[in-house]
């Protein structure tokens, strides 16, 4: 309220306007310049009644106009505080003045434009993380899902545990080698991480998260209104993560540790010893997300931190929207018993529980070994798609112009562009030319990765990789032949 | 900290264990003894470091250990408090200690022990709410799931649209005369209530909500940390509402206006009216809920608020749940544009978006007329059960042992047990018996219905709901027979 000059504001009793319409006049005219910017409180009532020598009925009536008008939010015991944005052209009744404080976390524009560019029947994506598709087995998971919805109808149409369905809590408990009491189904991972943060973090906790890491994550843990602090598993500095914990008490630590989105690393077993030793010794949980476990191209990723981990200082999140297919939207975690009662009634409140035929037909399909077998396809086919996507960009692209590391498993090639070209202006050409990728400045909660972006080369079939790279190269080329920020021209950097 | 009585710690620098270690076991022993309550803000260190005349480093070591042991946590900034129980055998880790505010939201033992004899295959239960599920077309559903998966392989497996499928969009906006760019698939309708807390709500606010009401909707809200506030509606007292509008500045009220859970209670059409008023002159967002609108015996209730509000001060919530099998998992709500946009976002980061077979197979179900032919059996044949509870009932109790008055729709039958008999002490003689329902003090915020109950009449078969209602009629007469709580008999109240 300091910025406010009352002394400019003359409250005139004979003006035909009344003593409280004035003041909020002068008050939205405050908000709207940017004097009061969001978030700011105003005086308490009584106080700008004394400053400004007017009666307390004013200054409340002053205040309700406001809120009325979008402009700020009471709060009862807490004061009234400034709105974010109080144009809402199309909500007659000033919605935005009601949103809570999390709720304001912006729509970013950004995705907004990748999303639209997607939906263009013309445009090769390679920016939604996604396993190939095309090869899943849609007509034999069909007849699982016949069979559930036939067979056990009271189980499909009628309500189900929270926890999940016990046949799909044993299949993967069974697969996993976890206590099928240990598991709990989701929604989704997503859903996971939605009720770890409500179980865990209050607005201001720390959270580290991996650096670059999984966009999902940042923002699921970002709308709980918490600090996120970067660490970066592929150069895995365990003095750094220990200044981190000593620094920061972070609340939740959360890897990605096997072929990681989006950089592809993988934590040693070394590494994975050390993590847990030091997030034990200071007491920081792990939730581990193991999504792309199964899609090393040979072999297997060292074992999860979760069957490493000796004091109980791991929850892992898994899914099978990356082995499967995300469409599905079923995933789930382990997490000791006590835990797994607490989220449990968080999801209870959060969606009830994850609808039944789904989780039916997976646990038949996971069983019967379906999945098994898809996956040794998944594993060959996206091993093929990465080959095409490699070759092509050595192919079609400058040399130097874009460099990378190529990735023992998952569904992303992590990119690093040469000669400083800078990743948001070669999104907007590649989106132009028909062609969209993630730009880094998605995996970074800080605003970093100027010239990175990532790459999903598992979710197209092979021809169109092919005619997606060129089009990455014809944009590349045509940003190495424009002027440069500041008018300079590109110049190799040899 | 103030009940802690520091006269009687001598910390002994001459013992064998650490001046830290000390004053460890002497605040643990008086959190024990709860002489600190959990919440309870522990001094800050240097103050406590001050009063008992010892190195702030020896407070720190002290504090830290009793939040490694599960006993309080601490927040940066904001210094160190009790938890709510130390006590987690499972947990080596003490991950209580590092729970969040609004997760220690308690198991409900009442609940969970419903919960667990719903599970006993020899017990009736009256409790949950559910539709009629044996007459559900599963064959018929069955074949627009394969339709979907066989036919539209990519929409099913792949990702969807947060705001929901546009097909299910298209087939609820026609269905309800809603602009389908205004309508937002859910996963079930209470996820709705989530989503609309993390919107709205913040710790401290102010809900408004039926009393009594959807144990949910209760629990939704609950678990944000608001207030709520009940208002009656089956009395519609608008006098009230605006004393409670003037006196608590709620940000929501939340209402489920037609066969209102648990009551039955429906508001008229002026009653609707008067509400769409006042909220609109307080600018109070009005969550309808009309689960129960379709379900109606004899036509059907006036139009929705939403379809009557004239001041964008309606979101609208409805569900496949009730109209059609719970185990769906589908809702969805309709709103303003710029709130749809704003929930989707906040949606995205909760679980992404809604499985895809179940809204295209709903889509189909709907648009193809399958949902109005089950309508026409469900309405009729929730009219017969209704008629065999109540008969039932009527034949097996005690006159005026347990009185309702009949509803004209939904699924619930909202009762009163005559000469005092309390409801808990009923539902223990029940549960015994083998027969449950649901206590009415599951639907008040503030522990009220002591002799209040609801009997679901739509889940089960008539011939299960007679023998349930026997057994019932059975625990009534057994707890008119038994010494009352203070040790006097039944007397009936003539």
């Amino acid at each position: 309220m300091a910025r406010v000059d009352f002394s400019s504001l003359t409250l005139s009793r004979t003006r035909s306007a009344a003593l409280y319409q004035q003041l909020t006049e002068a008050l939205a005219e405050s908000i709207r310049r940017g004097d009061l910017p969001p978030g700011t409180r105003l005086l308490p009532e009584r106080q700008l009644a004394g400053q400004l020598g007017v009666s307390r009925t004013t200054i409340i009536n002053a205040y309700r106009e406001l809120e009325a008008r979008g402009f700020v939010r009471g709060q009862v015991g807490r004061g009234t505080y400034v709105c974010a944005n109080p144009d809402v052209a199309d909500a007659p009744l000033a919605w935005r003045s009601k949103l809570a404080y999390g709720a304001h976390a912006p729509v970013d524009p950004a995705v907004e434009g990748l999303m639209r560019a997607a939906a263009r029947p013309d445009v090769i994506s390679f920016a939604v993380g996604s396993p190939a598709l095309d090869g899943f087995p849609a007509e034999q998971f069909q007849l699982f899902l016949a069979e559930a919805a036939l067979r056990q109808p009271a189980a499909v149409f009628g309500h189900g545990p929270t926890e999940g369905q016990p046949a799909l809590r044993q299949a993967i408990g069974a697969r996993y080698r976890i206590a099928p009491d240990q598991v709990m189904v989701l929604s989704g991972s997503l859903q996971g991480l939605d009720l770890l943060a409500k179980c865990f973090l209050e607005r201001g906790d720390t959270v580290v998260v991996d650096r670059p890491g999984n966009r999902s994550a940042l923002q699921a843990f970002g709308a709980a209104g918490v600090r996120l602090v970067g660490w970066d598993i592929a150069r895995a500095d365990f003095e750094e993560l220990e200044d981190i914990f000593l620094r920061y008490r972070p609340k939740l630590l959360y890897t990605n540790p096997a072929y990681q989105n989006p950089t592809g690393a993988t934590l040693s077993i070394a590494q994975r010893r050390d993590l847990i030793e030091l997030a034990a010794r200071y007491r920081v949980p792990i939730v581990e997300d193991d999504a792309y476990r199964e899609l090393g191209f040979r072999g297997s990723p060292p074992p999860p931190l979760y069957q490493l981990d000796e004091h109980s200082v791991v929850i892992y999140l898994n899914t099978f929207s990356k082995m499967l297919a995300p469409g599905l939207r079923v995933g789930w975690l382990a997490a000791p018993r006590a835990l797994i009662r607490q989220l449990a009634q968080i999801k209870l409140r959060s969606d009830m529980h994850t609808a039944n035929l789904m989780q039916l037909a997976l646990a038949e399909f996971v069983t019967s070994g379906g999945l098994d077998r898809h996956l040794v396809w998944l594993r060959a086919e996206h091993a093929r798609r990465l080959d095409v996507m490699t070759a092509s960009l050595t192919a079609c692209l400058p040399p130097a112009a874009l460099t990378f590391r190529v990735p023992e498993g998952g569904i992303f090639l992590w990119c690093r562009l040469g000669f400083a070209i800078e990743t948001a202006r070669l999104l907007d050409r590649a989106t132009a030319a028909g062609v969209l990728f993630a730009g880094a400045n998605l995996f970074y909660s800080d605003g970093s990765g100027l010239n990175e972006l990532r790459l999903c080369f598992a979710a197209q079939p092979p021809e169109v990789i092919r005619e997606g790279v060129e089009r990455l190269g014809a944009a590349v080329a045509a940003e190495l032949s424009a002027p440069r920020t500041g008018g300079d021209d590109y110049r190799p950097i040899v």
